[in-house]
């Protein structure tokens, strides 16, 4: 992951970014509630090495999929309503290293933190500061919660592209549905405050 | 669903339901989000066929799940610690009804003001009140959004059992998993006020 030092904004592990306020106490029985175990820790390492090279492949597909839905992509535009292509390339150069590091990475305090900073970039506390636009200054929770279904279920051809067995396509898949469904359980963290 | 009446608590379509301030383009852009369309609303519909007759299994596994982990079956919980039965009975059959309200009813008015209702009864405003207990007054939004995955992930077994080909198996389960995290998305609303 050297290159990452190249991603416009990507702080991970650097002094830059906060604290979270969820304890490793919370993770691990959020990681109950999806039922996330040691199997799926290595079904995910799997799945990271089957996306590998194919990040930009789902990230097309992401970005297809957001540019076709105006009430999505206006979040990324500017005041005059036109999205702002710039904001667009670097959000996604960091979306493409979330696939990275939720793949990769142990989800330890380090993880954790930079979920948390990752959640206050969607919210006002912090949306539009990393890249300098003007953007709306909120992504609604409700789409946060929503994009657990496209940003599971457009993975799944994409983990059957290098030959592996049904079974463990399936056992990717599955470890990667839970892997963002608790991604977007931390991620709606600032959103709900004392109620999360 | 004549039996209806008969479900403690159970208010849809009742007067005594307040309007969601959800309104029905909210509800078509979230439907896009999670690119639920025509062949899906087919496809509940025959997940609702299939499951009919099940969902009383169905609730075993979910609630054979609930009550194996404390940090979730605490919020059925009285104050002395111990599940309240007659609580956790109540909740099961309205849950059971939610099974059916999702794949046979509309998504008009009356389904969406009963989304509101299901959520605040989650939160502060309402936890509680319906069964007149005296249990934890929220669920946290993190638990809501986690599961997502438990309660798509468990239930393509019971699709499976009725003789349908893979293909339409696959297509209930993604009708049921869009379904699931739209509704997720609803009841997220009064967890986020104004930032949802």
């Amino acid at each position: 992951m050297a290159a990452a030092d190249a991603i416009p904004g990507y702080l991970y592990g650097s002094g830059e970014v906060s604290p979270s306020p969820v304890s490793e106490d919370d993770l691990a029985l959020l990681k109950q509630t999806v039922l996330f175990g040691d199997d799926d820790e290595r079904s995910l390492r799997m799945a990271g090495e089957v996306l590998g090279d194919q990040v930009e492949d789902v990230l097309d597909v992401w970005y297809g999929f957001v540019a076709s839905h105006p009430h999505l992509v206006r979040y990324f535009a500017g005041p005059d309503g036109a999205p702002i292509d710039d904001y667009l390339a670097r959000v996604r150069a960091r979306f493409g290293q979330w696939i990275h590091d939720l793949c990769e990475r142990p989800w330890d305090r380090a993880w954790l933190d930079y979920q948390e900073e990752i959640a206050l970039r969607h919210t006002p506390a912090k949306k539009n500061q990393t890249d300098g636009v003007e953007a709306p200054g909120l992504i609604p929770l409700r789409y946060m919660v929503a994009f657990v279904y496209p940003i599971t279920a457009t993975v799944r051809d994409f983990l059957a592209k290098k030959g592996h067995s049904e079974a463990e396509v399936d056992a990717m898949h599955h470890a990667w549905f839970k892997a963002v469904t608790l991604s977007v359980a931390l991620w709606s963290r600032p959103y709900a405050g004392a109620e999360w």
